[in-house]
């Protein structure tokens, strides 16, 4: 736990720990797994989880590191579809803030994923809404109840993502969109869907990076700070 | 009017005119006015009305060259919203196709008007149906029974060009997306929406230069050549 | 058979089948294979048999997993160099539409198999005239003939994919041009032939997606729609 | 003031109004000027307030036609420096929540101050904090107290748009980053700062278009939807 | 007269200019106008006619400019619609090489003019064809006969640049190829065309830069040089 | 031997050959490898070679189709490091045009073997000078009078193409540049090298695809044909 | 002056001058002059003045505003032609570094201008070199000796940019490469001599943004800090 | 040792030495591995090696390649990961520069190690300071006594980029800012932190290629070549 005389960073050599975010930003350093060693990733781990008392994360962690980081340092959650190791995950209870994950598509459903587990590992109260693309647009208008009801909504699209689009001119809350890599051709790699999230006609829509369905969930934490901040009991 | 043996096209030194086209395309050379003089734009259309029978048509011409040309060569029509010039205009018949509009906000309005004003000279019962982008969904849904009169429909929208995958998901005719320069930043001069376009989850969509609303509404002329060929009296 | 009461759409958790399009649109929905493991395919296909009428599709799916959900669902037809595989397909009669496949060269002739294999699957009359690219123009000349006869052509041409000017200068009926991935450096994957078909010079044609043989078929399959209503019978 | 059978959209000939905006999303439709005539603008604006309750904004409007607005329509506040048209604007209460506007350079203030006016106009509390760019990092670690105490931080940012990454890192709650077409050669027009915001390698940032201070706004405003569904008497 | 023991530049402070290219390559250095003042043009080009015996050219030269430095120099020859001033123009006789330009459209002219007034001026026969763009092949066919006798063809197209294929293909000699800024959209200012120029498929056309109607020249100039040398009593 | 009444085009159903190209550009279309099975290759080439007095080339063949198609076909020249197979290579004699090609660094190696294999297949006279590139500038000039004995040069060159710059300014006959795909980041698989060289300051560089080697020896080729017709017993 | 208590920063309201920046690093911070009036600018100055010893500079100050901001502010120095404003320059003493400034043409010439008024307004000893670009290189080794006297050579280069190249070749100390925007089409505003420093293959050239003389002599400015630092005496 | 007379390349038919670049520059050529046998590097080495007094080096060479040059040529110092192969390495003294190599994340250390390794073997005092992203800016600052004893400092980032510019305004000396190609999506393999670090807002860094750590450390070596021609007894 990182007390007030605690030390803001932990040299381990090879990197240098940020051990100040926790009480900086109520959750810790999350640990980007691509380029690292299962060993470095395990000392990272170990160093956050004796430095903080919140959930501690790898993110898009293969197959075979996460089985290995996860047997060397017990405790994790494994959620495979999501690339995602988790210790000490928070449960959500009743004042959870609500966040609604939206895909357009099948295959948008790994980043979407990614969101969704992120966030409930966070302790957020989460809702998933797959293939539900603007060709066929009353599959989406037949779940705008349940859109309603949302706290915040991370809408994944690939191609033209045009859903952004459709869902923010449906809601009032806070939209993150962020688009996919689904597609081929000038869909290019999912530049087009993040470029026509950008220019939405929807007004308030805002965007991360093509397929970070892991930075949509930290956005969306982000706003639950906010939101719990100016509760009367927040 | 072209014959059998008639030349296939004149020699005016500054430019050779195809005065075949007609009998090819059922349609003579439009003259795109960019980078002509009135002078030169009416020796051309002279030519033009001289070899052929039908319409003749001069786009994206500015209102002064379009005064001088039209004084010079009577029965023009100018449609000047649509900076289109237009001699012996086709009339919609009973039998004529009809060619629905659809723009998504105001500031595509020019260029559905030269979609539209030039499928009227050609003959074709036009709908225009404006600002109707999907940030209010509810807005295209109320006019779903008029889009599905039509036989053919051009979709005109900027930013995020999300308008295309809508329509094209509620009818079952061929959908012809112009994309324009509507928007800033990441719209990028209309690039954005051609390619969000282009990649549409919609299947079928077939899509047109940005601004291009005069290839859209010759896009939908072949259509009508291609239906009326098969009609028993086509 | 989705009648008046049907539901419009069928939850299947990873997907949201939109049963309502060949209602709405004269073809179910059509499954595109990447990133769908071939129980997955089985279980959408198998939905889609239920719940309509026509012909049912997958596009771009490779032979192992095509001869997997071939294996599973019995009366498929698997067109391997077009990578489809189909159910229920219709036969041309004598009133079907002339969908002419025209390809610049011999490296094109994938997404040129797609094209015509998707049509024929629908029930249009095909005809595909291979490798008649610009650099030896007589070759197309020689074929104009058979060109003018069709009711819709679609052009497929990469690295400069001049091919589609200079078809759609020799017929009147639509022009809907496929750009491809052929060619090297400077031919950018195919978006060189891309702009260069959005940029023709020759007047009306339309454009669909790099590779993209789907799409021009779908679109061709459109105008057939339009056709089929303007008809006395239709 | 639109009740339960008032009417969705008003249609003017020139533009379908979304009168229902107001009760899905709490704002009213805002009229984005470029395009349109002062007189056009006029009509839209009379509508929206005949149909809604709360404000009513003109954006992106230049000094001549805010003038003939303003002088047609009594009530308006004209933000110059904001090129803002309101009418019945909010005033903060001690609820308000606060909305934090951090820019880079004096080069960013235009866009910074569009962020804070639409912001001020809707009811928050706003703070402005003006060049505090990277290369002299100081003075923003001067400020880091103020920055604490907002519920959600906008960045304007130019050049290589290094702010928002550095803000991110300083606060809990949601910084929505705004890269400005500030700079030259390299800065691309904004898009450079763009594509680094949308890699900054804090966590949860999120971004919105180009020079688009009224989205980053709207963006704060869609977080104050959210936070007040959440209070006991929200 | 350049001899063996003359300097290899003349340095006039603002310019350093290369009074040995003659002796090198046949032909001094060209003046290129934009950004220098006529009095430095006027400057350069004495220094160039007395270091020099053959032609001396000034190109991208705008009317006022020309005008005020012919004024100062007489002897000089303008071409206006080439932008073009020369001194001792070579006369073209019975040995001298045929250069054919060939341009697509009307809107391509000043480029082809350019190619054309720098070949007249370094004595070779030019021979222009106009306006035969593939919209209408049989344009081009026409003048087969002509194209055949050139030594040398600059196509020039704007567009999607698609007559430096058709023509490479009916000619043996060497074809190079000028892209032109004609056209909008997917264009890109002839982004498009020079792309689809070097990704041609007809074998052995060469590109120079966008609008450089010089280039071409310069580069059929190169070729004279080689044929020259090889003849008997070259 | 393609005589007058020779058909022009010869349809082998998954490819249409042109049997005409040696009459019309004195040499027969070259085989492009990629994409094809040796089956298909050696059909092409057996019509070819029955058609044709000249030479018969395939080229971007790799090492295992070549082996095959050579087996099947006697007489065939394998350059394995210019990836091209030839059958009946013309020989230099002493009216040869002399072709020079003159590489960068030993990356681009491959590149300028092909364009020399291909120039010697063609019976032209092929001088190589390899790694002179513009960091040690000696290397070049002391090669300056090997370079100004050549009738064409090829000049290869990744990276920042600075080469062809260099050595344009010292020869007075036709340069070719070829950009290579070598190098890394900025370099931009070859991009940076193709525009720098489209923009050189040496007047009259003339540029090809990227790698392509063959081009540019097919457009030296060009220049041999003009060069020849335009000899007394040419 | 500032001291060790002397505050870091000086909020002006529209500007926060770090006036700490002469301690950290040699020099005031620079002004730089677009989307500034010249009010603002003499604020910024005076401040500026106040609080260091040494020069202050305003970059990219147009003429007018020049004028103005001069008249306000006396003991200003007007170097009209490299945009620059400066008080209290530096002069160049026998200890001075050598800064070098080569530019390939005439149209590089203001770029070149503010490297070196910059250079010597900060006391440094500036050669200047214009018009040596790489088409006839041998104006470039004429001066190769005055090129070798250099501590450091900035070198301003548009179109293909070679001339960084060659010099580096040429020269053992550091080399700051300033791509301008001279050129047209394929130079793409400065782009493509961008790209050919970044990838030139004369090791150890650095590159700044294009058209940066004012970013090219700050580097070289820090050069001569670490140059002075490692001086006996220094 | 290269003397007066030596010669200044030598010819091994692959490649051609630059064997006089010592004299010259003060550092032998530096061999790139990429695409040559390690046969081929042996022979160069040697060359280089008999040719020059002082380090001979192999950039970018892998692990196998790297053993088997290493054996053949004994003496040989192999840093694995910077993929670096050294002879004769020069050792730090008193007098020696003070590289600093800092870089923002842990998926940077290998270019970073590339041109610390580089650096050590010319001779210079390298530190090397890791994983000080702006994300946690502290990390940074708490370093900045370190930052300012070096002579000059190389920065390694990639996504953003941002730590250029923030690094850049801590110390007065050269900043040499190296692009990586971590991330993924918009940071678009380099090209994003590329540009950002040329817009930065920090005055005077230069910056190289994507990944080179190689440039930047030859960039340092420069200013060693600089600063000891400026010492009394350099």
């Amino acid at each position: 736990m990182a007390g007030g005389d605690a030390p803001r960073s932990v040299d381990l050599g090879f990197a240098v720990v940020d051990v100040d975010r926790e009480r900086r930003q109520g959750l810790a350093e999350v640990v980007y797994a691509p380029g690292k060693t299962p060993a470095q990733i395990g000392a990272i781990v170990t160093t956050l989880l004796a430095a903080h008392d919140g959930p501690v994360l790898v993110s898009r962690i293969e197959g075979d590191a996460a089985t290995e980081v996860a047997r060397a340092l017990p405790g994790a959650t494994h959620h495979a579809d999501a690339r995602l190791l988790a210790w000490r995950p928070r449960v959500a209870d009743e004042t959870a803030i609500r966040v609604t994950v939206v895909a357009a598509g099948t295959s948008d459903r790994p980043v979407a994923r990614e969101a969704a587990a992120v966030s409930g590992v966070l302790g957020h109260a989460v809702t998933e809404i797959h293939d539900v693309g603007v060709a066929g647009i009353h599959r989406l208008l037949d779940r705008v109840p349940r859109l309603q009801q949302a706290d915040v909504v991370v809408v994944v699209a690939g191609m033209e993502g045009a859903l952004a689009s459709a869902v923010a001119g449906l809601v009032e809350v806070p939209v993150v969109a962020v688009p996919t890599s689904t597609g081929y051709g000038a869909a290019f790699e999912g530049v087009t869907a993040l470029l026509a999230m950008l220019s939405s006609c929807s007004a308030g829509v805002t965007v991360v990076n093509i397929d970070s369905g892991f930075t949509a969930a930290l956005a969306a934490h982000r706003l639950t700070r906010a939101i719990r901040r100016r509760r009367p009991s927040g």
